[in-house]
């Protein structure tokens, strides 16, 4: 057992437990002076200081009882486990919140699209850069040619600076093979990940990111392939829980993202949209009809967008760096979500054209500055929510009794300090699964 | 001797070596496979790989001569120093650029204002906020209680934080003591850190940041104070090299602003403007027609005042944290300048208020996806032209010959990944005057 003392500021979290029309949203809910209590990986007691005591006696009583109950060989056994058991962790008044949940990445590929992003700052438009070889498709040539163990290495990495920044849990896409063969390299990837890293990485495969230049005079043909081939494929070989369409302007169409979406779930994909980020092609619309587990970037989402939402069991993600990096401002977009009473998720949109950021923390200040949320809101949109969005609601993202005890312990004494110190990590220490994962080491630094 | 060797990409930077009517600007200049000598905190070398021999040989050419000429005594003492003097630091192919130079801070301060970045999130008003006690004032009061001491630690630890994301020069404001016994405080505290802190510190006055609460009515009260009393003091004391005004709505008024500046010039003061941030108050014709070294913000700034600029020796020093932390899109400021021919620096404007951030990266990604500058541009205005605008152009800011040896060692291939992986740290290592100062640390991973 893990005993987190001494904490200033501990936020739990509640909300609903189960999707009833748009009623996901959580709330913040803070504890002054507490303490958080972990078990096999899981929170068993998380309240005032002051209740400690009572707890620590409990389980003296129920321990001695057990032995009182066992034979004279296992009791000394049980003695020897529960001398091992109890460690205390004194945080020094630090605050304590869940572990984010990052609802949006694309974290398996090859190379970088730097030269991209200076295109872009000189004025090149999305065209232009699409005929000097850019775009997601200068991303499925590197990923393609890539080996299985380099794609390994390399989001392993990126998984380290995202626990290092917080995140614990994490939604990964494929989407960069566009074909069998490489669509289920990068699922493999993720499968690797989810059993040798200790964040939980919820597999989406994401067949429809773009038409592969091999089928650009039939698009019909990979339409075909996704639905006849691939699915069913990824499906028999249990790699991936959601099913993913880009649904936009240049991309897919409202049509047949519907046609794709509708087999998955036949096939028992739960299903996402990305929806309405260049242009509205009434994407949240049709992520709601189809009941969605949630519908991603919503730039563009109409009135009709956001009652439909409210009236479903789908939540809003929002990727506030990716307009950011992109240069553009939408408004206090997720304070209009909120408001109207969609429940609101954040993820980093982790992909290297148009968000090469791991940052939760940094997404938290765009969401309140740009976006218009408050600060307990960002964080609601970034724990409770987030889980929800990628089908771990309940497990993670809240500290409530038998919730996965992935928790963070701040160099802050508020978790209001998460979104304000604008670019700064504040991670002291990650628990995973009620044990320490990351320690911060700030550098060596010569004054 | 230090030598860098084995860098991928050498940025090196070129531009004018003093002002001449606008023309500060600075460009990148790129060298692959390159090495960087540094001697007696100096550039003494910076170019290809192949050149390199030639220097050591010379090096040893002019060492034996000296040795020749010099006695037998000596000539011992010479050679022992020769064998401990250089140090090769192979960097495996990394990028090289020259430290960061923030134009732009209010580094000591006491305490934060989280609760006024949360209500401000909750929709309310500038107006509410000073109500409510919040604004500039709140900090002053807290400056005010703290003590030297503990103002020093604090940014001391500050400038840790800079120093680990590459910032190696820094402008340093006062301005929340508002009384002849704080400002000096602050500006002690200034002297100190620049004794004792790596970091080249370059100090400013700023007396007229805002009218303190004992001077509400008596505005022109606190204006005489400053005129007469204030700023005398702390030329007497050699506390400050910059003079600067809070010139705006809600802040001093042009006329004000003027008297002050023209007041401090008379005095021996280099003088810089806070300008045109919340309404255009034509603060950038004030200062280019006072011969500042830089106006910063600008937000607002009109076609009259970037023509003032251009025909100026003025410095546009830009802020775009703040206007990103304030939830602001003031389109490609940046662009616009640079394409009139203004040269263009940036700062951080670390406060507790409306830029609680030490990162010069993340201004540089905000530079680009926000404000229109290329990385090319951005590296340039936190370089060569932030060095300009805070009067350590030619010192710093570049890595020529002659030029002190302030340098970063990156985590990449090359600089245009600095403003592109959006909240990264991509600092490995950060030489100072030649030597290593701070080494990252990304912290421990159990995975």
């Amino acid at each position: 057992m893990l005993i987190v003392d001494n904490i200033g500021e501990l936020v739990t979290m509640e909300g609903p437990t189960g999707p009833r029309r748009g009623s996901l949203q959580g709330v913040v809910r803070v504890v002054k002076n507490a303490f958080l209590a972990a078990k096999d990986g899981k929170v068993i007691a998380a309240g005032p200081r002051d209740e400690l005591p009572a707890l620590l006696s409990g389980l003296e009583r129920s321990r001695e009882q057990d032995q009182e109950e066992s034979h004279e060989e296992s009791r000394e056994k049980s003695q020897e486990e529960s001398r091992e058991e109890v460690t205390v962790l004194d945080v020094g008044g630090r605050a304590v919140v869940p572990g984010f949940v990052d609802a949006h990445t694309h974290l398996v590929f090859a190379g970088w699209r730097y030269q991209e992003y200076v295109m872009r700052c000189q004025g090149a438009t999305y065209q232009e850069i699409l005929r000097a070889g850019g775009g997601i498709l200068e991303t499925v040539r590197q990923t393609r040619r890539a080996t299985e163990e380099a794609l390994f290495h390399r989001a392993l990495s990126f998984l380290d600076e995202m626990l290092s920044l917080g995140t614990t849990s994490v939604e990964a896409k494929s989407g960069y093979g566009l074909d069998a063969e490489n669509e289920l390299k990068q699922l493999r990837v993720l499968r690797r990940l989810k059993a040798e890293h200790c964040l939980d990485v919820v597999p989406t495969f994401l067949p429809a990111h773009a038409i592969p230049p091999e089928y650009w005079r039939d698009r019909e043909g990979y339409i075909q392939e996704i639905i006849g081939s691939m699915l069913p494929l990824v499906r028999r070989e249990g790699l991936a829980r959601f099913l993913d369409v880009f649904c936009d302007e240049g991309a897919f169409t409202s049509k047949e993202a519907r046609r794709i979406l509708v087999r998955g779930k036949e096939l028992g994909y739960e299903i996402k949209l990305h929806a309405d980020e260049l242009r509205n092609t009434q994407g949240a619309e049709l992520g709601a009809s189809l009941g969605a587990v949630s519908v991603d970037h919503l730039c563009m989402i109409s009135q009709e967008g956001v009652r439909a939402l409210r009236e479903s069991d789908t939540v809003a993600v929002l990727l506030p760096a990716t307009s950011c990096f992109m240069g553009k401002d939408y408004g206090k977009l997720g304070r209009k979500l909120v408001d109207a009473g969609v429940p609101v998720a954040l993820g980093t949109d982790f992909n290297p054209g148009t968000s090469p950021t791991t940052s939760i923390p940094l997404c938290m200040t765009l969401a309140c500055s740009m976006s218009g949320l408050t600060p307990a809101e960002a964080l609601t949109a970034a724990t409770w929510n987030a889980a929800w969005a990628i089908g771990l609601g309940g497990r993670v993202g809240g500290l409530l009794p038998g919730m996965q005890a992935d928790a963070l312990i701040l160099d802050a004494d508020s978790y209001n300090e998460i979104p304000y110190r604008f670019g700064a990590n504040l991670v002291w220490k990650v628990l995973k699964k009620g044990k320490v994962v990351f320690q911060a080491n700030k550098g060596r630094v010569v004054r």
